[in-house]
């Protein structure tokens, strides 16, 4: 398997401005308006990368129903974004003298849209910025569209399944060469920066979480891996995600410095049965509700502990993505889905977590992350 | 100088309640509600990493005047939570279960704020959120406090201080690092690279972003560093920002290859002579407009192009802080703001950008980032 050359070229490769129109149809709206990075990645087949650094350096397209999209940007980015962008109508603001919801505003009354039914993503745009853009355009009916977007997005095109398996397999196979590369008496975070580095070389472009954690330390989600150094019997949890052209890893795998004891081995052999007979039940037609109601039902069976609140999530441009495997969801598991599968589970003394990347197909799974054989813990000597 | 050793306590070290207490009183606030990742962190003393990767996963400090504060967090931050924030009083919704807004607005209504007038970062919340929200604590006033919170962390402790000069010089030795190894026919991801592992082997705990461009690539903000070779004549523009122990580090470095041009060589040196010059007139009283016109005159007496929309920002545990040293900005220097500089020029083949961190103290400034010497481009072989 080859890996990642050219980094300039971040695109969305799932977009399909005709599915857009009909979603828009079917909900009655003239217009959709991205705001959030995600959205804007996706609609606009470009990167701003300042959009998550610099919140209020707002990147916005808008689709219209009828009629052609236009793409406002910071003039910062306005080079790149005419550069990469499928869009052509680029409109530039200038930072701290025009602010981006006028511009926006000022787009929708050219467009003919003002006093129309358009779809933004409310559970992005600051409530700041979406009270200025009301007044703007008095009379225009918002709706909320996260929804509409994330449904968008759910069903990956074959060039996205392709990256995201490419970008599973690089963080598992850089989780794999961190175990290698350890032994009793490191750092958490030494395995940590040894797993960057390999990410690094296998093309990653941001790595955005880096969880090493072992023995007592499983128990808690912190934010970074510390100076713990592992020791004979401890479970070594990672939980490992990064941006390859602008797509998500996410994997999880688990060590033991150490024989595990027959309760460790236990535990995780019950935790990987379960996640594998989740797997198996996966295929166009399951509900997300179903999937975890399973889960909960064969961790109650085990003598396994209450499980948490998802057991996964769709994967993509963003990190949790719909479908959420969670409890309340009956969203409907389709072709060409691409989600992570992750029970979480805690004993007193220590957590584990194993975490693979799975995509639907026509008549039930596959796993895309397959380059280790996770049947048994990892023995770091 | 010693760098980061431990990494699991990401602290806020400049928070002070009684000051919050005092801005609330002079604003005629009755509690601040802090909802973005940054506001979060410094009034909690506590990083939830999830709060950017996973946004509708809301965590919230409830900062009563009167009374005793709370943190909201998702359970499955909550032990965490309790064992590093100050705050005693943690509540924990369960996710796709409970909204978090709506423990908000209980929390709210159980502390008498209901009807009151409250401070929340509406340039933060989400409209979604924020709509929720106003509809459960019906009666209440909510003031947009992205100000104030910005007001509050402007001034930094010396903690904070001696934090972000060890995050710059961190940073700049890395860039230094990756110049030393770099050469002709090198990629500019090869050089990002080189960078990024040295700024972890220094304690980076997360790279935010890693600008490395060469000739005419200097000329586009891009998202990532490609693999276009540098070569001969091309001037290297580097932009580099990571999180150390929760604090932002941002620099920006040149190389040329090969020896520079004379255009080259007086560019370079009228940018620095000018940065420095706006750095010698930074101290208590100056407008951060007074900079940013000062810079403007002297890139137009120097007969350099038109000034981007802003020369430099305060940084901390966001990027770009207040004070934002842009000509509508009147927002007077305080000893201990740290603030970067960073004039940016682009010809029609080239950019050049340098950035430096400064602080200003009782009588004038002190540039924090001064590891190496900036008064000539560094020369790639």
């Amino acid at each position: 398997m080859t890996f990642f050359t050219t980094k300039i070229m971040v695109r969305s490769l799932g977009f399909d401005y005709d599915k857009a129109i009909q979603m828009m149809t079917e909900a009655g709206l003239d217009a959709l308006i991205a705001v959030s990075p995600e959205n804007v990645l996706y609609t606009s087949g470009c990167l701003i990368a300042t959009q998550k650094l610099i919140r209020n350096r707002l990147a916005i397209t808008v689709l219209p129903k009828n009629g052609e999209p236009v793409f406002v940007v910071c003039n910062i980015e306005e080079r790149y974004a005419r550069r990469e962008s499928w869009i052509k109508d680029v409109r530039a603001y200038r930072e701290h003298k025009t602010n981006p919801v006028d511009l926006l505003a000022d787009v929708l009354k050219e467009k003919g849209l003002q006093g129309r039914r358009l779809g933004i993503d409310k559970m992005y745009i600051q409530a700041g910025y979406y009270q200025r853009l009301i007044k703007q355009v008095a009379g225009t009916t918002f709706e909320g569209s996260d929804k509409l977007f994330a449904r968008m997005q759910m069903v990956k095109s074959p060039e996205e399944i392709d990256l995201l398996q490419k970008a599973a397999i690089a963080t598992e196979k850089s989780i794999h060469a961190g175990f290698e590369t350890s032994g009793e008496g490191k750092t958490e975070r030494s395995i940590a920066l040894n797993i960057a580095q390999n990410m690094m070389k296998l093309g990653v472009d941001h790595i955005d979480f880096l969880e090493v954690y072992s023995g007592k330390n499983t128990l808690i989600a912190q934010p970074t891996a510390g100076d713990k150094k592992i020791k004979k019997g401890d479970v070594i949890k990672t939980d490992i995600g990064g941006v390859f052209s602008g797509y998500f890893s996410d994997i999880a795998r688990m060590a033991v410095v150490g024989e595990p004891s027959d309760t460790q081995k236990e535990i995780y052999c019950k935790i990987v049965s379960i996640q594998r007979e989740v797997i198996d039940n996966m295929r166009p037609g399951v509900r997300a509700c179903d999937l975890y109601n399973l889960c909960k039902k064969r961790f109650h069976e085990s003598g396994l502990g209450p499980l948490g609140p998802h057991i996964g999530h769709g994967l993509g441009i963003m990190l949790h993505e719909e479908p959420i495997i969670h409890p309340f969801n009956e969203e409907v598991l389709k072709e060409n889905m691409v989600i992570c599968i992750e029970p979480p589970y805690w004993t007193s003394e220590e957590g584990y977590h194993i975490e693979d990347l799975v995509t639907i197909i026509k008549d039930g799974s596959r796993i895309l992350s397959n380059y280790s054989d996770i049947d048994e813990m990892y023995v770091i000597q």
